[in-house]
């Protein structure tokens, strides 16, 4: 039988292929998308990856002792993240620190908190791995269909790395391990979690091709 | 001086006024609406509703000794709040079990949540006046406007009686109280609260209106 | 094979006797509790059954949709029985208002609230129902083994009414519902959980017995 | 004006001298503590700096942005910490990982958790202040009077370094900030949680002390 993790892109597979297949990621990997636009991504998700660590910290929270380390090891890992965005933004004449997080962000981000307050350890870790996944695999998507080096590579870079793969096999193991054994309402609400973090992330690109702003 | 609460709302009536000038108020005040359209604003809003009591529930976790009886009132009247729906959802024909959140209901909802649990109580009550107080003029703009006898007169009726002014006069009033002699960055932090739960009562009339879906 | 909450309290039967066979309880039984001591129960237990409400509230809050309702009734019934307190301590003249939470005391109320908010539902509701298995088992016990009219009557008669009873059952085949399918590693964090519990309830009657105070 | 960590020092001077003067550091500066007795404190400290983790993770989530670099480096130094236990508990023949917090330390725990996530940030905050100040000052007096080397010396030199000292500085001016211009009704609940936070720093020795046990 297939592994939980397995299971849940297959389940969702039509989601995930959305996802893979947004014009944003089309745009990027062939060279002509927008300098605005990526702009846009690159203002948001740095808010987003700072909200990350907030997140990331609940679950650090609730995780179970033998975890905790790499828990502190993600979060840390955050920071040097938004590290990264900050040399970019200089290189690329981005300011990051006047931006609101648009709509999308902001909802994204309400929920990773929510579910990481809210819902039991298991379930705040189903989210993460699913964010962390589609971004390996959206950043893989780009990186396979490059067209010559890309202004943005840095970013390429840095989802598709060999660290950031292994991080993502190491949440996918995880994630079957906890799922081993769980009833299945457990597993349920785990896939459910899966189904609206995709959903948020298909949002994200969306937000940042249109430029999203408040209606008011 | 005015209010703090005052203040808030003058500091944004732009964004108030554009919650009760929205199409779907006036459509509703006029009697022009369509069934669909109201039907999915009240299938939202039963979700919302349903939801809103997690969310005061945490505000009782947090809330001083003695305001705790006036937020387990509060919990009861959503439970008859609950049965409004589900008695006008019976009597026009509408399913309110099968319906999912749409993305604005679902991120309103992650929104009122993470505030409970992440931010102080004065924050968390912030956004409970705000958007109690948005219901209370939203539908008291309805009333002023009303040409006859509305199919959705409970609904109406429910937002606009004197219990539920009362209800909104006393978190006016213990918004004031709570803010008074806080330092400036604490009302900021609240300001900007009443700011983003007011942006969302915006976005639920137009979700609504705009019968909005998941994009995928 | 015998339901959770009976193999909870067959593995813990020895705590589960030492509770019941609490020198407080054979005394109040036996009618020769001191005035004092048992005074100094009714103003503690008074403090430990207001912050109760928080961490129903939290329960509340992650409780399934189905469940809300008995969670709210919970509450409202909590409400009634701090009325219960404040009537005997009237006719007692106990100040009630005055105390502050003894060392034990406070420590269980901590402990209820880390476990609502850092723990999963269902490891909450087991600390839930251990405590009110304990409060509806110990009364039982005092009942049982009553000389004559207690002048404590009504705090007995509260914890062995036919309500009550009705209530702990249902929080018996709620917990065995919740437990039922999760793997063992589960079932082992939700067992630590009824012991730490019954451990606290235990030293509850200790301190009011011995009359705890804060050290310094 | 004094400043407001001053003030609460200053405000229960007699709560701190009961725990720089605890037997527990004295008999350490004089070196004949019994080695059973420091045993005990190194098993449950350790406990207490593990769980302390999940604590402070819980004030980073909350924390303004500016603030959470330095909550991610009190996270890596509370790991070093529990290095630092490990290696002398090598050294000593202490067996760290068979042991179960203690009522006190349990207690401890609770409280720090509860706080974490039930109170605002400052509130958490003025508690994670007074635990580090408490820690700092108890091992100075350690220090101050010490006879000769002591076997126990490198716990002595850890919460008395130079960087030790630092941190609890950068603590109680940061306690400043956020108390600045606070209005008096949440200075005091401020106070009252320095107050229990010293109390529970005052029994923990006492624990450590007397080898307490839970009862049943």
């Amino acid at each position: 039988m297939n592994k939980f993790h397995e299971q849940l892109l297959h389940q969702h597979q039509h989601l995930w292929n959305a996802i893979l297949n947004h014009p944003f990621l089309k745009k990027t990997a062939e060279g002509n998308i927008e300098d605005k636009t990526f702009k846009t991504w690159m203002r948001q998700d740095y808010i987003f990856v700072r909200e990350a660590i907030p997140f990331m910290a609940v679950l650090l929270a609730k995780a179970p002792v033998a975890m905790r380390s790499m828990f502190i090891q993600i979060i840390t890992g955050l920071e040097k993240e938004l590290e990264l965005f900050r040399k970019n933004a200089e290189a690329h004449g981005v300011n990051l620190e006047t931006m609101e997080a648009a709509p999308t962000c902001h909802a994204y981000i309400q929920f990773l908190m929510n579910v990481a307050y809210n819902n039991s350890f298991e379930e705040g870790f189903t989210v993460l791995y699913t964010a962390e996944k589609a971004y390996l695999d959206s950043w893989m998507a780009v990186k396979e269909n490059l067209k010559g080096e890309s202004p943005w590579q840095q970013f390429i870079d840095n989802w598709t790395s060999e660290a950031f793969q292994q991080y993502v096999d190491w949440l996918a193991a995880t994630l079957d391990e906890l799922a081993e054994g769980k009833p299945e309402q457990d597993l349920t609400k785990m896939e459910q979690l899966f189904k609206l973090t995709a959903r948020y992330e298909y949002l994200f690109w969306e937000m940042a091709d249109k430029a999203e702003e408040w209606a008011v």
